[in-house]
């Protein structure tokens, strides 16, 4: 309590001071200031539902006896993510240069002064960037969600997700979306994050896997077993969620409202339906039976994979990319499953074998830098090296934090009995669905 | 996977060859370019996530024991129309005249090139135009699944989707939406497509409903039977997704921002609220309470009841159009009990009676043309042939292709113990609630 | 029938002649219009969607033998809303003043007329705004609905649904939203509603909830006992459709599209994450474990906390304000409990406690009016007075009203034995998932 005092009575003063948010006296507003702000204003808020779309399918796609766990991660991990990043992360990611290329910083605390210049050159305001960028760190978090479920701790899952949207996110986002980032200057493209968010999140979450070690039961003498997830009704609507909260995350990315927002619209689109076409098929293929699971996790496959070049990929190319994303989830469930991984809702075969892939489908087919469209290889190797830096952070930094906080609390995984009944009945005291009977356990 | 190499290389060569996608330099952007062009993209995101709401509805409605079935094709159903539209769907609705009036053709896959004359005289960029009417041929698609829910087989449904959407929907649209069509010629109103969206899936839907014949135990000795809905929490999830998608549905067919656009979303809001409103009183009135499922099919009855004629009724009149639609739902379920043909959610009253409700009532109430606004019975004759000619065409297609479907599938119903056992364990393995205790099938 | 009969005709009568609804010649439409009128009209659809928030907060918080009850109310309040706004709650909003300051009126049903001054002074048409308000004022009545769950008679509900929307909520909302409103002419500042939508509808409630007594069960001997929610899934969901529903109710209050919009959507995100982050803590101090249904109603208080001034504050005071409001809630719901009046939800913790909260936090933390940022104690006090105002508004016609009703239905609860079984069977003949064996009622 004392404490909380303490840190009010701060905030407090600085609230009292912080007076200047806006400008005062703006000139008369331009039709493009206009539309680029109402559209980013709305972006953002597609892509801050798609909170509502992983919350669903994750929980829809583990057990019952964890669900509370899930939910509740779900809903603080935003809040966790724009605090954070409100009080260091945007300042860590769009800062003035501290070790060029490399590392950037303005200052706690995100600035939303609006000057005059802003609105005659029809950029966008502070705010509205703040704000689509917040939801964007959100969503790396919330994709380590799906690969720590069901046995992780609440308490570190919460400080990771912290430290993710507050500092690893922002440095790495940095490189490439920081007008003075090293990855940017070499020329890697990746127009809404393929790499830098989806990326980004599987591979801190494919770290705090591997530490946790898989379910209890998940793994037989190495062998897969089936634990179906416990409501695909919810999970189908997370995924129909998702896909239109995309349609703000990268139609959103060209930060502008022009002729190419609707097109990277179409291209998004195409990819999401050949992803769930591909995974339908594929899991007709090699399990006889097309298995909802699948097909929901090759929609999300397709728009990963297109995220990093939906501004420049042909329309037959975009629907390519989509259905090869839609095949590659397929299998990467299953290697993953061979590598005796656990990932129990397949946020590492979305967000990241299909991130990768996403990637380098721009040195691939990108009209202006691909090697299928006739411009060598340069940039498929630009993209990989892309790649290859963003995962370099990202593990790193989760070996690091997974490691001093399984330290401070004693490990990061809840015990086998409280694993074996359940998290909600263990970090949260309380059941999902209290009336209806369980089958089983 | 030879098919699948071959596919994949012959769209590969075509991705590669699909350079000039988009024009380089384009004239400065105008006012109503810019918000032209972002409300038509809001009111496409608003159409794609009238997926979710249909989903929700139709699974809710219908038995636990087919609801991985019914999800699985309302994630499907959008990809293949978006997919078979794409590659012949837009070029058969908006195409040039092939057939003067009646067919229409402009290649394979739909062009997105943004010419400069389409900036500065405030028009649509292709791609926004497309991605809306995509939209709307998968909503002619996912109504047709409501009406065969339960009882078909995957494979012929989803091929009957890809049909309806690439090839059926788009030529009975093209006839009033296709500046050359013979419908639009002799002046037929349908605004939003209460007729050529609504009214298209419905037939299509029925005919396929009429030939699989009414589910196990759906009609006993001729009396229906009581097969509840197995969550109605979802369903009433999907019926205010519905409504709100309706918002881009209904405005976004005005193709332009300007003071229409909130005038045709107040009677569209106006046919709703009465809607709902009647069916509650109705179903009171008729069964002693007011039934939910009644209640969300009143809702979606006033919507499509004001769908062909919101743009062009006074307010007044919208909310009495939209409550004669909700009565008429709950009668109109009576009445296809009485035939002996099982609906098992209300897709036919819903969208086919209401569909035809709407699209007559244009005839009665619009304000420039309506019998009861003192201009004669000239507009009321006009729509009759509407609605009597895109009828004629989607139940002679249906006719056929389901006919050519059961040939090829070995019949388009699955096996009785399949029914009995539910269509999640036969055609997909996998159950929606596996932890869940079923109290019966 | 015969009733349904004359008032049909009578509405005939009326829309026959309801002819001049929209000006025929309108000069070029400036960017400034057509801006704002896609903005509100976007906003609006956002607080529509709220109902479906709504809807699923409750049901899923309540338990499963009244989820059918609760969700029909939802479903048909909006449109019950809606309806009686449109007849008569506009007009006594907006009006022209019969007792200047306090009571308005302009005739029955909102006249949706354009002239072409509205269109070049940039201004909203009144259809836009006519829908926006009236989506506020369904909220004010859906609030109510949380208070009576589980235990009020659906028909004596959905006739003070009426009231509170076409009368109760458009009287107090005209005093401050009304140019000539007496509230307004001192100074009292409420930019979205913490007051008039938010305490509007819980003091209405309250008194509700305090007629009706708690649920059986609810209190033995006085102490209160935990009667769990059935589904946290949709609970979940439901508050993270209310989040960004918000991003309509508060940017939307601004009822012109400006840079203050993003600001407001960034203070209003702000006050979300620290409640929902406060109330997981503040749950965690006080029971020991974070308690997922007071996340849910931590976001829900911040958003209410922050908005009333969300206009208006610093970035760190709404971090603060939304931080306070999700401790608020969790003792606000611990001092309910022990007065042992039963708030099924905590809808009057929620947005009772957090609007009163809210409203103050103006007088406190506003950077021009604020006793902290240095303008002294003024504003508090004419904050206080509109708190109290509307408070004895609400109060006293809920009074009026839930007695009227009481006496017109033999008192406003189910009888002893229908609660025991639930609402679902007793008012509805039906339950909300059928199939699911429960475990206890």
């Amino acid at each position: 309590v004392t404490w909380f005092a303490c840190a009010f009575l701060a905030l407090f003063g600085l609230g009292v001071f912080n007076l200047s948010a806006r400008a005062a006296e703006l000139p008369e507003l331009t039709p493009a200031f206009l539309s680029n702000n109402l559209f980013i204003f709305i972006c953002a808020v597609l892509v801050i539902f798609m909170n509502a779309g992983f919350a669903m399918v994750e929980a829809g796609l583990c057990r019952q006896k964890n669900a509370v766990n899930i939910l509740t991660k779900n809903l603080i991990v935003f809040g966790l993510a724009v605090s954070s990043y409100w009080l260091v992360g945007y300042s860590l990611m769009y800062g003035d240069p501290i070790i060029p290329g490399w590392l950037f910083l303005k200052g706690l605390f995100f600035d939303p002064a609006v000057t005059p210049e802003m609105v005659t050159d029809a950029a966008l305001v502070p705010s509205v960037d703040f704000l689509f960028q917040a939801a964007f760190a959100g969503t790396s978090a919330t994709i380590v969600s799906g690969l720590v479920a069901e046995r992780i701790k609440f308490a570190p899952f919460v400080l990771f997700s912290i430290i993710k949207c507050g500092i690893i996110y922002p440095i790495g986002a940095a490189w490439i979306w920081n007008g003075g980032g090293w990855l940017k200057s070499i020329g890697f493209m990746d127009f809404a994050g393929s790499t830098v968010v989806h990326g980004m999140g599987a591979w801190g979450g494919l770290v705090g896997a591997i530490i946790l070690g898989p379910r209890l039961g998940k793994f037989i003498s190495g062998k897969p077993q089936a634990l179906p997830g416990h409501n695909l009704a919810i999970a189908t609507l997370g995924a129909l969620i998702l896909w239109i909260g995309w349609y703000g995350f990268n139609p959103g990315s060209n930060l502008a409202m022009d002729q190419n927002v609707p097109y990277i619209a179409v291209t998004t689109t195409l990819a999401a339906s050949a992803g769930g076409i591909a995974a339908a098929i594929t899991s007709q293929l090699t399990s006889g039976k097309p298995d909802i699971s699948m097909v929901i996790n090759g929609i999300l496959a397709g728009l990963v994979s297109i995220t990093a070049g939906c501004d420049g990929f042909g329309m037959v190319a975009a629907w390519v990319i989509g259905f090869l994303g839609g095949v590659l989830v397929v299998f990467s469930v299953k290697w993953l499953d061979a590598l005796n991984i656990d990932d129990p809702v397949g946020a590492w075969s979305v967000h990241g074998t299909c991130g990768i892939w996403g990637t380098l489908a721009v040195g691939l087919f990108n009209l202006e830098h691909g090697l299928f469209t006739g411009h060598g290889l340069a940039q498929l190797g630009i993209q990989l090296v892309g790649v290859i830096a963003i995962a370099i952070e990202a593990i790193i930094t989760g070996i690091i934090v997974w490691n001093i906080l399984g330290a401070f609390f004693d490990g990061i995984r809840v015990t086998e009995p409280e694993e074996y009944e359940g998290l909600d009945i263990g970090e949260h005291g309380m059941e999902a669905y209290p009336e209806f009977v369980q089958a089983r356990r």
